[in-house]
């Protein structure tokens, strides 16, 4: 949550500052996604990740649509866990070299992100009902919908077959 | 993940470096968990906390006995993910000061650290299953079951109560 907490005094101050939490947490994802999608080798993991950057453009649109109906400015605040979470993806994807290895890293890596994403959109949800503003909650509740589909996705590709190429390649005959 | 990653060439060595990542994560919760209970002011979040503590020990103890079984040095690796997620629980308990308020963050706080939890625990099983190792699994499963009851259990306490809490003493009349 980073900067400007020593303003929180209501529920509704803790809100807004997580609302900016993640404002700022979409934008470093829309920063890290290329990178990710430039390391990924298989051709279904690269198309993931491409079409997860298009989907977090749309919920940072998301966000800035709660943030008007709440009548509060949209900004960001520095957000320590997405940073941390975002340099150990980083340090991965830079230290596997086997392919098949990195591309299963890299899906770990991802759903890291992701279930941050889920907890988070998961409270901002459960404040927005709590303040009465069920109409921000229904929003934010479409993000987290893409969130979840995101992680079950990447569990798929990894449980499919992601995993089994990583034990066979990264230990060559 | 952090230090030693150059290591990592096959899934075996990306699953040992996750463990060991996840001994630091699950040590570190240990030194952040009696903060929270000494900052929590509901009694069933201070004895929920309380018993996280000790579930934790005994995640410990489980990735030791993982360890041993796989034939590697329980060690721990530097993970900036869940130093960043625990920074940012740090920073939000200092900087609110209606105890309400602070509950309903410290449960926000938690169950970050919960999901950061179930994401590399559901993929530490994937990956040991994939190498065969069924016993490390199981093990690991153990401790996944602990960490969603114990999110399912915060979202309750959420919801019942501490988020209404936080609204009705943080805008006094």
């Amino acid at each position: 949550m980073g900067l400007f907490s020593k303003d929180i005094r209501t529920l509704d101050d803790l809100f807004v500052h997580t609302l900016r939490d993640m404002y700022y947490t979409e934008h470093e994802i829309t920063k890290a996604l290329p990178k990710m999608i430039e390391k990924a080798t298989a051709p279904e993991l690269k198309a993931g990740f491409e079409k997860h950057l298009d989907e977090t453009r749309g919920q940072i649109d998301r966000l800035e649509r709660v943030f008007q109906m709440h009548g509060v400015e949209a900004k960001e605040v520095t957000c320590p866990a997405i940073d941390g979470i975002i340099k150990e993806a980083n340090e991965i994807a830079g230290d596997v070299e086997d392919k098949a290895v990195l591309d299963a890293a890299l899906i770990a890596a991802a759903q890291a992100v992701e279930h941050y994403e889920i907890t988070r959109y998961g409270t901002l949800i459960a404040w927005a009902k709590q303040l009465g503003r069920s109409d921000c909650a229904s929003v934010l509740a479409e993000t987290l919908e893409e969130e979840k589909a995101t992680d079950e996705k990447l569990t798929q590709m990894a449980e499919s077959e992601a995993n089994a190429k990583a034990e066979r390649m990264a230990e060559p005959a």
